[in-house]
């Protein structure tokens, strides 16, 4: 009865630095998705797997001093498990894993904001078996200035202590990487009234995934 | 004054299976070194420094699923944090730094035991800047039936609830370890009486440590 070939679903990942807006539009294009038929499943990193919410306590904790090769570590721990524990699994169930952050957050943060090599960053992805990439990633671009004006309230966890020069350095380098990228990455322009930012999404959403059909269509 | 070069101290580690008899001989190595002249600093792997030891916990707990991959992500990003926040500055400071397993468990548990090939935990070792090895290695050489027995009232962890088999390997693998690192390594027969197995000890100590010169000498 069933049509479901052995990965039927979408991998859906939205990114951009703190400020940028995905908290405010992840329930929105969860919803968008839904609408196309689609199972969705959220998910976030650090964190996700099981593994990967354990360490994200460790992570953003300030008062343990990880450098950052510490720091790829665990997240490449915490990436393995998310990606066989639920990634793997819902692609398989013919869901939409919908995920806020993932790797290009690592090569943003760590290889942008802190400087680490992209192949250094590379050669641990191939060593912890990180072989799927997203099908469709939303860039959240926006200025970092009005990014840092907009959480100046929040209470702070580790990363979002950085400083300004560290986010304009990670907001490069997924500027590179979408240019680098392109069929998969799927710029927005963040500072847009909110209304904008969710029509464009919603084109883009139509654009690039088909709408499944129902069981009785 | 300060005759110090930049590292003055050794680095001695203690390896063998569960059940070799390791946290019975600790103290009395520790004070064997004492006696030498040095401040005698003890460490654990997994553990060590912060991030190891907030790790620890989530190694060990059973209910996390870690593959063999991931366990080793977590173990060397302890490592490095070992290393670097402890270690090193033990013995730039002139100590003894005396751990209760290091790498050789890696190659004897993730290697042998769970059976990832050795180049491919080196690569790992080598991303994570693992560049300082013991000076001096004792290796508690028991017979994992044996080993088996002595353990058998404790409340198992994750390392110990494995079978027989799995410790045979792992047994295997330092015995491999050892030959072909017969300057570092020093065996210890540990089905011996403790009383054997200490004088061996002391024995090997007095012939790799140089006793330390008073100030006052």
């Amino acid at each position: 009865m069933s049509k479901m070939t052995k990965e039927s679903g979408f991998f859906i990942t939205l990114e951009g630095i703190e400020g940028a807006g995905k908290s405010t539009v992840l329930p929105f294009l969860a919803e968008q998705i839904e609408a196309l038929g689609y199972t969705v499943e959220r998910s976030r990193e650090p964190g996700g797997g099981p593994l990967g919410e354990a360490l994200r306590a460790i992570f953003l904790n300030p008062d343990l001093q990880l450098d950052v090769e510490e720091e790829l570590l665990l997240l490449y721990a915490g990436r393995r498990d998310h990606l066989r524990s639920r990634i793997l699994p819902a692609l398989a169930a013919g869901k939409v894993l919908l995920c806020d952050r993932y790797e290009d957050s690592t090569v943003a943060y760590q290889g942008g904001g802190r400087g680490v090599a992209l192949a250094r960053i590379e050669e641990l992805s191939r060593w912890a078996g990180i072989l799927r990439q997203p099908d469709l990633t939303f860039w959240l671009d926006i200025d970092p200035q009005v990014a840092a004006e907009r959480i100046r309230d929040r209470r702070p966890d580790r990363m979002e202590r950085e400083s300004i020069d560290f986010f304009r350095r990670a907001q490069a380098a997924f500027a590179q990487r979408a240019m680098e990228m392109p069929k998969r990455f799927y710029r927005i322009d963040a500072s847009q009234p909110l209304a904008q930012v969710q029509e464009q999404l919603r084109e883009a959403l139509l654009a690039r995934i088909p709408p499944r059909q129902s069981h009785h269509g």
